[in-house]
């Protein structure tokens, strides 16, 4: 379109969509330096310095340091969405489901996107002490997650190719594995943790 | 003794021993601070703020932020010595002594010493991502209580009493489930957490 003939609502439009694109810009560049970083420690003059904008410009995006965070938060979980919940709930249910959940949960925290391992996990242990709105939707994601992870062990249960655990002792134990083997890959530099996580997950968890 | 008639070698003596109290003191309080906020971010100017001690004051015991935080690793490793390591370690080896490991490390986490949890396992997702001395000072001391875990393990097993995992998987298991543990119990105020993980290291672990 010829942006003459453009109504004052069409632009408005092509404004917002293009503020749209930059906000995702900033929050995927966010996303990055939270993998090392991590989410409670990140602020708008901090992302300033990172990206080269104007902390005015930012402050137009995002309005406070808790905003950004939460946007952050937000953005993180919907690429966790993209890469592991969508392919994973796509499957069959059963074993095999389970044994894919883990893997790819553990990809994700060795994605290239991740320099510095899995920015939610690493936000737990950041936030847990402290109060306030980035802590309770930061809980919110895990719980989501802990909710999807005990739905695909009831789903799975009665094909009997899983142990007697209950969901919420299935969900502990995944949760722990992959915490697991973040802390030897990431911190103790053992490339042999994700395997050992998945041995672990398949002889605890599935026959 | 009479300090007018001190030598100036006792009187040396007397301040050292002093000095040696007042950075105890300090770092027990830095310890307990650190439970909520994370080693990572301690500065010798917010312990400062802390203490009510003066930013000069504290160079002279601690002479940098790094120096600070490793000495506060080294704190906090001695009390899990004296709380957790020491008294496993004086069990006799087999299935008791796993079982009263993972208890006396769940209750370590939970000790009303340490408000926001055990500051050990939160300073590992606080400094995977970066270098430096403080990161290694911390790696060591995870290292070690995986190897002591490992060494528990390796002298339980033949007594038959635990489950057909190497030393190795034993020990990230018992990393796992305790770090499930915390982030149920301090992110999403689960109370049953620590009983959870009790029950799942006895069922995964122990026969």
């Amino acid at each position: 379109m010829i942006r003459a003939f453009e109504t004052s609502k069409q632009a408005h439009q092509r404004h917002s969509d293009k503020a749209a694109r930059t906000r995702d810009r900033i929050l995927t560049l966010a996303a990055q330096a939270a993998s090392v970083n991590g989410i409670g420690t990140l602020t708008i003059g901090g992302l300033a310095s990172a990206t080269g904008m104007s902390k005015s410009g930012l402050y137009v995006h995002f309005g406070s340091k808790e905003a950004l965070q939460i946007a952050l938060v937000d953005t993180i979980e919907k690429q966790f969405r993209k890469e592991v919940v969508g392919p994973v709930f796509a499957m069959p249910s059963g074993k095999d489901q389970l044994l894919e959940m883990m893997r790819l949960w553990i990809a994700w925290s060795q994605s290239p996107d991740r320099p510095g391992g899995c920015q939610l996990i690493a936000a737990t242990f950041e936030l847990d002490g402290l109060d306030g709105s980035v802590r309770d939707r930061l809980a919110k994601s895990i719980d989501a997650w802990r909710g999807a992870i005990r739905v695909l062990w009831n789903n799975g249960k009665p094909k009997g190719e899983l142990r007697g655990l209950d969901a919420e002792q299935a969900a502990s134990l995944a949760y722990g594995l992959y915490a697991a083997q973040h802390i030897e890959r990431f911190l103790l530099h053992d490339q042999t943790a994700p395997e050992r996580a998945m041995k672990l997950w398949k002889a605890a968890a599935c026959r």
